[in-house]
């Protein structure tokens, strides 16, 4: 990977920048950490450009490595006290992995999912259980958002993502999608078991009916005691993904 | 409940008038329609006083009911753009329902959590499934700040809660407590569907040894592929819920 000005790092922390140069940041000791146990797997990941400080300047890393003056490393974070240590990781190397028919592993469908700490706890429960990937819609939550990157505590370096996914990549690829809605069957049934994928709707508006009203799409829910109208996005994926991995 | 002077009810952002007042507010059309679903189950939440702006003169409440200018329901208010609709909900409402040792009723005891979104969360989640009660240590963030109370989406009124709990009322009032933790058996096994407690530790240090090491408490572990250190909190509280009542 090309090792870019401070300049332009600094302007990785606004969208159209990480697209335009390819890479996101990823600050801090953990996620540095979380980011060379994850390269064992990937070796695309060994890409990624580190800046360090000098307290930073003996880390052990494979890595290429950049020091930097603790002014320029306070330009480059976007917290007020900086740990001195960042990463400059390729987009590339988490969302290329090419999608396999036969491949023992399920996919979650999130539909214009929009808070950052919603998405940061799913992909955390997605690395943690394993053998899932991620697709996001149009008009989600960019995962390479500082928010996301910090609330997944390292976990996005494990799941396989896939951006602006179009609702026919799913209906085409999936002979079954679990759509999780009002009033569908119970997640503990054996049809939940048998998707490959799961769909997901937005935080206040759930999922469209182009998705719902597909011939390959099963409605499911998660029963509970009906107090309240429903739970958090996050949590319903979670549950989700646990049933299936119980 | 005593009707407070506006300058009252401004304070009320603030934990040491909370406590003061014993009152906390609740904010926006969802709060306050799940303020009164609640009430029909719990009549002490019937002393909860309304205010609202014009805009919300005809909204139908059995609640006592005070009109204010948008003026000062923007004092009131901790958003930007205030809705025009605010309860004033006694605390006691909420924490003094007593425990009883003969009830089909679990205990969620939770040791210095911070995050008021991951309080928030774990209470929508006890509300879902019904059948909880939530227990604070001390130092754990306070369940009536308006985060914890916007999160909660209004579970908060639906859940019996006691704060400042000791660790000796946990270990006397329960025969056995599963504390969640590193290496634990299995949150399957029969052992933790006995639990009439679950412990659970801060989100950056865990549970404390005084309460691991007590003889009634038993550790339990949510399996993962072990590609990362840790679930987040509320996802481990949420995932042991749905696994009870499932």
């Amino acid at each position: 990977m090309k090792v870019l000005k401070i300049d332009d790092l600094k302007k990785l922390h606004q969208k159209k920048y990480r697209q335009e140069f390819g890479c996101f940041l990823a600050e801090g000791e953990h996620l540095v950490q979380e980011l060379q146990n994850a390269a064992a797997d990937n070796p695309a990941l060994m890409d990624s450009i580190l800046y360090v400080t000098e307290k930073y300047q003996d880390w052990p890393a494979e890595l290429a490595t950049v020091p930097v003056s603790d002014r320029v490393m306070a330009q480059l974070s976007d917290t007020p006290s900086p740990q001195g240590i960042l990463a400059c990781v390729p987009i590339d190397a988490l969302q290329n992995k090419p999608f396999a028919a036969d491949k023992a592993e399920r996919a979650i469908y999130l539909h214009e999912i929009q808070d950052p700490g919603n998405l940061g706890t799913i992909l955390r429960t997605l690395a943690w259980f394993g053998g899932f990937r991620c697709m996001l819609s149009q008009g989600s939550v960019d995962p390479f958002n500082s928010k996301v990157v910090r609330s997944s505590m390292g976990a996005i370096f494990h799941v396989p993502l896939e951006l602006d996914v179009p609702v026919e990549v799913l209906t085409s690829r999936y002979a079954d999608i679990a759509c999780l809605d009002m009033n569908g069957g119970s997640i503990k049934s054996a049809a939940f078991h048998h998707a490959a994928c799961l769909a997901f709707g937005n935080e206040a508006r759930g999922l469209p009916e182009q998705i719902k009203a597909r011939d390959n799409a099963l409605i499911f829910s998660i029963p509970g005691a009906g107090k309240i109208e429903s739970l958090n996005l996050a949590t319903t994926v979670n549950l989700c993904v646990y049933e299936l991995c119980r």
